[in-house]
């Protein structure tokens, strides 16, 4: 933003909304469910939220939806900075805790302190998946790529040459948490398994 | 989707998550903050969820988050069947309620009905704009792409030939609602006017 205002925290505000427009300019490696292009972390992250919206009459206990969603939102900022981690990436995903932390305390000292502490502690508890929110809107993270997966031949999986047993493993919070979905991702691994776009192993 | 699945309540709702991947394609008139492209739905969405959420401690009155970050996510989904109609476009504003009341009965009736009622009310509630949320909801949302017109020389007036009067009357909301913009929304509206991005009427 180029303007100077008289509440420098309002300025510091507008700021981070003006830097976060950076979110729709993160490619993922998830394709759109038409295959058209890459999905950025901005598209993402709202349809994560709406997914959420959608599947929440199936959590068996009872999550505070501003809190999910509050997280859905901010839950991927960090990679302004630190960019996408391919979610079968072995190799990136090693130092990608401390890129996101130096990510982190960047992003969110632009905001008044309480606030970006907030923020730092929402992306912190989706992090750690521990609370009912964030274990649901983790659930929800892994289905949603899933779902566009499944709807583009498996693309990531094969990009990734992704085993079943990687797959499992990384739908195995989702069907804790969402057991409902365990006929889809069982019918959509096996079909994926028998077209060759998951490895047998 | 292309599964058959034993329960097709949830068969639906997964359908609809796939078919909502279309709000990454409706694009709006407002470009990105670095100038690069159109915005799409689904971004503008995320974008103003975020922008509530960093906004929301100045709201006079107490909000539900909630319900806020509910409507923010669905506020536009008509839009893939109803397209975006510009905001300082005359004519298309003429039948957009129309458009958009069949295209949400289309769109909201993939959903079991409960559900499927419960989006057309965050849909509508927006649009009526009248109970705190929405009034907070439909603020960010005529601030947020007023932030992206600012950081690209005022694109989307210029594109639109708007007059101060028009921006004025657009903005009207978002002082009534969140006073503490008057000093950027102002100093924005007066650059822009100097600049000739905006017109002197």
């Amino acid at each position: 933003m180029n303007q100077k205002l008289s509440n420098p925290l309002l300025e510091g505000q507008l700021d981070f909304i003006v830097e976060c427009d950076k979110m729709k300019s993160v490619l993922r490696r998830t394709m759109l469910a038409d295959y058209s292009r890459r999905e950025n972390d901005a598209e993402h992250s709202w349809h994560l939220a709406l997914t959420a919206m959608v599947l929440q009459p199936y959590m068996p206990e009872p999550v505070d939806m501003a809190h999910v969603l509050s997280m859905t939102t901010v839950h991927d900022l960090v990679e302004i900075y630190a960019g996408d981690t391919f979610a079968f990436d072995v190799e990136g995903n090693r130092d990608k805790a401390d890129r996101e932390e130096r990510a982190a305390n960047r992003l969110f000292t632009m905001l008044p302190q309480a606030q970006g502490e907030y923020f730092y502690m929402l992306w912190k508890e989706f992090d750690e998946c521990i609370t009912p929110e964030a274990r649901f809107a983790n659930a929800c993270d892994r289905i949603q790529p899933f779902i566009n997966n499944v709807e583009t031949k498996g693309h990531t999986w094969r990009l990734g040459n992704v085993t079943r047993s990687q797959v499992m493993r990384r739908t195995g919070l989702v069907l804790e948490v969402l057991p409902v979905l365990e006929e889809y991702v069982f019918n959509a691994i096996e079909n994926a398994v028998a077209h060759g776009w998951i490895i047998e192993d």
